[in-house]
């Protein structure tokens, strides 16, 4: 068993599904990106959702208390919010306890260690329940050696942050297994690990680790087979660019497919930086990854589409693609534009 | 106080002075680099040095037992060595345990942690001794705001690891002292914070807050005050990269002055990785820098010539700089030619 192996083992042993999704108090859907996440692309695996009375956001799934999700299957509780600090907020630890009560473990993907809450550890050690910490990443990561792997593999990056490279990753390695391509893909954030069951959540190890991580998740493979890895940050973002420059070195990517998402001019969060065209951030990625792939190239551009109608996005979708004479796809969209884009990163 | 000036507050309480260096039982000399910076750098806290015997490396400092040193006045026994993991080798435990019964503190840079060694936590319980582990970062950073601070920066960056970094940024700091300026030195790794007696640990933080780390580190000063600070690592190394990328998004510095070693042409413990040049350091630090300080600028290059006779570093030193049209000089060679580096930096 390799080291990433053990790391899968232990991860899927350690998040026990179905899943009940918990909305906390969340009246703003930005900050419920983990609950909608595993909504789209792991819907099997969610029995419902709980909230706290004060919630506007929802998921469209059944409304469960605790009780009737375990009832229906669940076997464990996942934080599905988010707020800026990472925090497990006060006001939601009655309706944690509530159900570790009703027999679920708890999933969280915060900064915060579920078992430093009083009422949850007691809770926990009393009713011999499990409390999970999906942001803690293994504890035996090297330091990268940059020699070159084996097989291949792509990497979603950006423009920015939060704006596709996970359902980017997550629509492509979809893909790829209905052409019936041999491909995994690597999750490397709390949302995409709860998806995948497997993965190591970057943001969270140490930083002269970042590039062995992303060299442990994506170990030599079968020459055909692809690891399609979920990017992070942006080498442009003034907080999280040496991530990503870490990812890109460590996930030594054949092919990048740059995620920009249609009319954001502003650096989310930081409205004082520009965004990067995506001609600059091409060149970029395709420089500073360079170092430790030089045959990286770009496979083309996931453009998220959301905000606009089905028109405009065709519009947008084929204008961009003229001017930059490469693929450019929205994957939620799919289509024959979806298809190109996936043609030319095999190529 | 700023929180900065908390943490100093709380680490030059933390780092007990004078040393007594402990050279474990090293007989490479390039394990030894914290004892040699202390010893370079800040000679009037060193008391002497302490070794197993089977140690052939030596500092020149007076050999004392721990019994001499603290009678000389030392107050804490510093580790002045490292090994590739950053551990606490079991050989070396016999001599900590005797420090700590002649009433020395133990610090330590390692990444391992002092109190996990239970020979050590159990003796400095009992005597009421601490064990200090300097490569722990304050546990209150931020994310990165990318705000422009005020006060003047200057980085030093490098072609590759362990090739004068430090040496080139304390110096500098040092001489803008003699100049009269108002300049503090910022330390980032481990030798660096002993010798300043403050400073964060940039390869000891996590992913997401480092260059948060960065900004704590030179917060905002009045508009003539300089921070030197201390690089880390390379934009062109397969590891680690990522640090330093965020080290220079959140230092935002209006000056860089690129380091290299005369001669070196493969990244160290890399050799499968060709050192970048001079040129393309300086180009792509600029342009990656540029992106939270537009107005970033490259002073000059420190080149490393300990190799080389006087005359060959003469002749290197001015053939480089009439190469690359900048002040170029080895800082520990000092002349002329630095001051024109210091000038240039200054202009």
């Amino acid at each position: 068993m390799t080291a990433l192996q053990k790391i899968e083992a232990d991860r899927e042993q350690r998040l026990p599904q179905p899943y009940l999704l918990f909305l906390g108090d969340t009246t703003e859907p930005g900050y419920a990106k983990t609950a909608f996440g595993l909504r789209d692309w792991a819907n099997d695996k969610c029995v419902g959702e709980f909230a706290c009375p004060e919630a506007t956001v929802a998921t469209g799934l059944p409304r469960l208390d605790p009780g009737e999700a375990k009832a229906k299957g669940a076997r464990s509780l996942v934080i599905g919010v988010a707020n800026s600090g990472g925090l497990i907020s006060e006001s939601w630890v009655p309706y944690l306890v509530e159900a570790l009560e009703a027999g679920l473990d708890i999933v969280s993907g915060m900064h915060a260690r579920l078992a430093d809450v009083p009422a949850l550890k007691a809770t926990a050690e009393r009713l011999h329940r499990r409390l999970i910490d999906v942001r803690r990443p293994p504890s035996d990561i090297p330091v990268a050696s940059g020699r070159k792997r084996s097989g291949k593999r792509l990497l979603t990056v950006g423009t920015d942050c939060a704006l596709g490279k996970k359902y980017s990753a997550l629509s492509i390695a979809q893909a790829f297994l209905r052409r019936g391509l041999n491909a995994d893909f690597r999750a490397t954030g709390q949302t995409g690990i709860m998806i995948a069951g497997s993965g190591i959540p970057m943001d969270a190890v140490v930083a002269d680790f970042a590039a062995g991580a992303a060299e442990m998740l994506s170990p030599d493979a079968a020459p055909d087979h692809w690891d399609v890895i979920e990017g992070q940050g942006s080498l442009f973002h003034p907080a999280y660019a040496g991530v990503s420059l870490a990812l890109l070195h460590g996930s030594q990517p054949d092919v990048i497919v740059v995620c920009d998402e249609a009319h954001r001019t502003k650096t989310l969060g930081n409205p004082g930086y520009a965004l990067p065209t995506i001609e600059e951030t091409i060149e970029l990625n395709l420089r500073l990854g360079g170092r430790t792939n030089p045959a990286i190239r770009c496979g083309g551009v996931s453009l998220n589409t959301a905000s606009l109608t089905p028109e405009e996005a065709d519009d947008l979708i084929a204008a961009e693609a003229d001017r930059l004479g490469l693929p450019v796809a929205d994957p939620l969209r799919g289509g024959a534009v979806f298809e190109r884009l996936l043609d030319n990163c095999l190529a």
